[in-house]
């Protein structure tokens, strides 16, 4: 008989350890954020603004001051379908690396969808419903988000509409058939179904869309019909909230664990996936006087954080939203053709990029083609092919591993695998025949593009 | 502050409580599987004939007769990558069918590839690196099989060959990457590597491949080459063992849950994923007196179970392989162009045909819409996907929580969820777009497939 004891890899909850409350950074601030400026006018508007699109409840998180809000038992119900989520130590990853860190990453890919955009798509859901909301409609990009949201909805009974960017629809089928899957009704936008589609077709009936479009069109019908809301699956304050219960996991697995991490990394695009695991990480240095490191890891062709400037800018592409004190590359900044879904967002969100400026959080910068070599790296030594976006989170990893390695120190580094890459297979395929290649930004595209700006400056 | 306990629907094991051996049901079967017979003499032919193919420790383990076999610290040490798997209280899927009935589902797709083909990959591999072989070749499908070989082969510093249909390779890129991603080498087969492949590909130099081409040229290149060996994903009696790691799992949770199921159901195609979960059930019925019912689920286009003779066959559609005793429906019998994946084999293995002609085992048939409507159920209720394979399974567990409720009694059902469907939402899309469609067989078809057949029968 063998009675060898294995080294333990995974650290896993019990359904009754999921949190019971989302952690709000914003009590813990040292600087609250500035407020949002009315486009117009320039002056600061309130929460009022945005109730045509949302329910009170979630307005209400949107400016929460409190340090917790609680979960309701009904979404802690629908999150144990899949959370808690496990947390591994990456032995196949330090043995690859020959390092004297330890690596540790929590795996959002058990999800519905495979990416931890559920975790903010269920309470979404949820309040919607309690609100008495029939219909919730999004826009979706290559489709993990509206995915997410389509579980959601089924979930309660709810009808969900996703305006997939055309280009998408036509090239990535399975997500749609996935969120078909769920119950939702998928149009390829621009559609005859709104007067925002309507005028796009005629004046280009070959029109491929875009997210701007998906967006006009998503909150054109839930703005035109008292049933239905709109829903946003990154960059605002509620969405970072609700992401919080990974770090809040995170935090009990590790005390299992019997460590702390000294550096905690996650992938960075409009914010939520890294607010999500470095947050209640962040609580501990407001609270404990611990020294955690937190880094955003983002791709250098799409570099914000590391090479933006923190001023107030449109959330989106056309300058229909208010205008937010974010680090931004200019609203107009169009990033290379990169394998890297949402983290391809010209800004950061509002608290994070509060959070960056007071330097409370670090950014790290990587290249297409380092990101991939570390994705099949991870691939092959944990056995989970990660997602493009997830990569960037793995490249840091490794990055501070090897310099553990050099240094002679043994460092215990935490990362967020924020998802699979089961449906991104095409990246891959790109990357092996080597059609993903360096890019180089230069000093200049980025200044070009913030010219473009006539926005207010902060100092 | 919310003290709900929520109740418990994943219930899991830790490293160190992944089972120390497989469990051989041989040791166990009243009547012993016949032996196979050379095709030639119609005589017994031993173990020493798949010397050239296989290596040794796995052509012992194809004859073992001892109870349990040990599964090695090394082989155990990758298992802990994703195993223990967990098992899932349905009760998402209960309540969508307002049953009595309590189910239970094992999960296997969450293992590197998404399916249980791991299992037995893994000790495939290592027992290949033990005695020597440099290099592993095999063919593949839809490419569930040549993926979990792919993941394994990188594990042991193996290489790894995979001659891929050359349809399949073509259609189902997807499958091709996660391989290459892994290390593998993939081949579109008929290749100009072997003769088998140059002297196909003379005669029809436009041909889409099939199964048996590949499987001669994965052959041929091992057997010419003293550093190569061979590996099958299903059928033989070694891959039966090493899946028992399943059921025995499933047991301990079972236990942890408190309570023992009335009815054990798998998927049924060569018969690898069935054997995985019920064998160590039924060795409860054998030992302890147990009355589990173990249902082995098929499609209703391939029902060599429910509707085939129990008589010797080939193995293979082409007629190279010894001459087996097993349920078939003939080795010419060629399916619906169904999306069912490996479930569309024309036999089974030789113990579970042992077991079904002793009535120890049951098998049951749905029909193609059935299956898709089932795991549609499934995804909505329990969020997750199901693999085309795996709908088998829990159409059968729906009808029988659905005769509970008709005769309201509560009974205990767990089911085999053997892989996720991330890799075939193809199937899902034609089933949405009405192109799947009931199929049914008739007498006349099945009688003529047989008819074909001048092999021994049995009494």
């Amino acid at each position: 008989m063998n009675l060898v004891d294995l080294q333990r890899r995974k650290i896993t909850l019990e359904e009754h350890e999921i949190p019971e409350n989302y952690y709000n950074i914003v009590a813990d601030m040292p600087n609250k954020p500035l407020p949002p400026l009315n486009p117009a006018t320039l002056e600061p508007i309130g929460p009022e603004a945005l109730a045509p699109l949302f329910p009170m409840e979630l307005i209400k998180q949107e400016v929460a001051t409190d340090r917790y809000v609680e979960i309701p038992d009904e979404v802690r119900h629908i999150y144990s379908i899949y959370r808690p989520t496990p947390l591994y130590r990456a032995y196949g990853l330090e043995k690859a690396l020959d390092t004297p860190a330890k690596i540790y990453y929590k795996y959002e890919g058990v999800s519905p969808t495979g990416s931890h955009k559920p975790n903010t798509a269920i309470p979404q859901a949820y309040y919607n419903k309690q609100e008495g909301v029939k219909r919730i409609t999004t826009e979706t990009g290559a489709g993990q988000w509206g995915s997410a949201l389509s579980f959601a909805c089924s979930k309660f009974g709810l009808e969900c509409e996703v305006y997939m960017v055309k280009l998408s629809f036509e090239h990535k089928p399975y997500r749609k058939i996935m969120m078909n899957t769920f119950g939702a009704k998928v149009f390829s936008s621009p559609t005859n179904l709104t007067e925002a589609g309507r005028k796009i077709l005629a004046e280009n009936p070959e029109t491929t869309g875009s997210l701007g479009i998906a967006i006009s069109e998503a909150i054109e019908r839930a703005a035109s019909d008292p049933d239905t809301k709109y829903a946003l699956g990154s960059v605002l304050n509620h969405v970072k909230l609700h992401q919080t219960i990974i770090g809040q996991e995170a935090i009990k697995q590790m005390e299992k664990a019997g460590e702390m991490p000294d550096i905690v990394i996650a992938p960075f695009g409009g914010g939520s996936n890294f607010a999500g695991l470095a947050f209640p990480f962040l609580r501990l240095n407001f609270e404990n006087g611990s020294n955690i490191r937190c880094i955003a890891s983002e791709p250098s062709s799409c570099p914000k954080l590391t090479r933006g400037e923190f001023r107030y800018d449109f959330g989106d592409t056309v300058g229909m939203t208010p205008l937010l004190p974010m680090y931004t590359l200019g609203h107009n900044f169009l990033p290379a053709p990169i394998h890297a879904g949402g983290l391809r967002y010209h800004g950061a969100g509002v608290i994070v990029s509060q959070l960056l400026k007071d330097k409370l959080i670090e950014a790290k910068a990587h290249d297409n083609v380092e990101v991939f070599e570390a994705g099949v790296l991870f691939a092959r030594a944990e056995g989970i092919i990660p997602a493009p976006e997830a990569t960037h989170g793995i490249a840091t990893a490794i990055a501070e591993a090897k310099k553990c390695k050099e240094e002679g120190v043994s460092k215990t580094i935490l990362f967020n695998l924020c998802g699979h890459g089961n449906f991104d297979m095409k990246a891959y395929e790109d990357f092996f025949a080597g059609k993903i290649t360096r890019h180089e930004l230069t000093k200049e595209e980025i200044l070009a593009s913030l010219a473009t700006l006539n926005t207010p400056t902060i100092d």
